[in-house]
């Protein structure tokens, strides 16, 4: 893979042939075709003798989901030392092994009563933590990053041009995109980049997060938590997710696409060096989501 | 509303000043603006007496949403007797009453062993009915409906036009749409649905679906279970989604933008009454996406 994306330290890989699956249907004429679907299998995590939950995933990472999934859970702590992390792919199971016997099962207990099961969030116990962070106010933001982002990441090869039905999510450092992952979830997504970013000891200060999905509360409370001061989208807001980003000082953009976005909270941090008339807009057939109806269309008539 | 969209029994309601917010920002030229951002706020569900789940939503119609849930969950079954629906707008909670003592403790426990929490859905507990149901093999689907329901359903006003960032299902008989639903996320709306249907005995047989969002194994799991044999969405699949469906004998019906679509599972319903090159492709400018764009574009100058 690195060979492949040489501007990433870690990319999708849609060649992969567990990611996507070919499968056989008809088109809107009646004719036969193959085309290419994106993979959505369990994965339960374990933390140490507990089984946590079952989410749904492409299969890819499994030890950074299952990571990055209890970090932001707060069932593990930035602290605490991983001993091992075992997975066996027949079984669909991940196991991390830490050194602290964990609190959690009363963190089971308090998901229990408060989880946002439609949200996928121990709600209250993430709003907790949330509320003691405080982001870098210094990271700056310059607009020419915003463009240039946009650009490389829309161009990267994923499985989304491959087999679409499937969120991004990248951790960019100023103009450069650094570890790109996708998954069925777009909580798996920034699971994983949290994951590796605790397994790889990468500070988030001075990092910028874009992603294809939604800023919704959910969102906004991950990147926070993960101390990531800047979060853009190709995609619109909530109402929440501006307060909860006004609240915590995080820079949030939204509805990025070609010279266009704008910015509804932590506006301070941006520098406008770039002029927007240069910004090429994203032609019908060649932006993100038009390159990918391009390539999908109906499939290969088979 | 009904005056507003008399195709609709229920339909969107955009005006609704609950709904949306107008927050302002930047753009990126620098200039102050306002834009409309959807609400998201915290529902909590009770059973009874007992606490189920706190979901986020944009807040329309708790009542439906809180039985939607419990039936899609399995809590409450098709048979159980609903003597009330207190809803406190205040305290953010719904409370669905029923005649027969509901097993949901039980449930409950089942819910923290295998939720996927990543996905909303108590899965080891969905797929044991969704083994017993049979979706009627006589009901049939012409491809004319699918553009006349695609047509009419991307012209609807709705809180997508007004302010992105959500999901839409529309319960649909034949070329009409019936009742329209949209929600922060996806399984809220066809929760909501569910709801309607159960309150109003509304028959499933005869009737379609179509979905904004991707079709994945929860979105079949659920269409299955409410007992719907066809489903559409203008977004892709996952291959288990695809999977569920073929076993299911559920119509699953993917990518359906313009004259395209594409079938991969349930194919034998399909009557192809249309001809494909009479339907407009959606314009760049007029299309459900490009509706929005254009509406969205950077907000309103202020």
């Amino acid at each position: 893979m690195r060979e492949t994306f040489t501007d990433y330290a870690l990319g999708p890989n849609p060649d992969d042939p567990r990611l996507t699956e070919r499968v056989s249907g008809i088109d809107h004429e009646g004719r036969t075709i193959e085309t290419s679907v994106v993979a959505e299998r369990p994965l339960t995590i374990f933390l140490n003798r507990q089984e946590i939950v079952t989410a749904m995933t492409i299969g890819d990472y499994p030890d950074m989901l299952a990571v990055g999934f209890l970090l932001n859970q707060n069932m593990l702590r930035a602290d605490d030392v991983v001993t091992a992390i075992d997975y066996d792919e027949d079984l669909e199971v991940v196991v991390v092994r830490t050194e602290r016997e964990t609190d959690y099962e009363d963190k089971l207990q308090k998901k229990t009563r408060t989880s946002g099961c439609a949200q996928g969030t121990v709600f209250g116990d993430l709003m907790e933590k949330f509320e003691d962070i405080n982001l870098p106010k210094d990271a700056p933001l310059k607009t020419s990053w915003i463009y240039t982002l946009s650009a490389k990441i829309n161009a990267t090869p994923s499985l989304y041009l491959e087999a679409g039905a499937i969120h991004g999510c990248v951790l960019c450092h100023e103009d450069k995109p650094l570890i790109y992952m996708e998954d069925v979830g777009r909580h798996n997504a920034i699971d994983k980049i949290a994951g590796y970013m605790f397994m790889h000891g990468v500070s988030a200060v001075d990092k910028i997060f874009y992603t294809t999905g939604r800023l919704t509360s959910e969102m906004v409370i991950k990147t926070v938590q993960m101390g990531v001061p800047i979060l853009i989208s190709r995609s619109g807001f909530t109402a929440w997710g501006v307060d909860l980003a006004r609240q915590a000082g995080l820079t949030l953009i939204g509805r990025a696409k070609g010279k266009r976005f704008v910015v509804l909270a932590g506006q301070d941090r941006l520098n406008f060096d770039a002029d927007p008339d240069a910004v090429p807009e994203e032609a019908k057939r060649s932006g993100r989501k038009a390159g990918q109806d391009e390539r999908l269309k109906e499939g290969t008539e088979v």
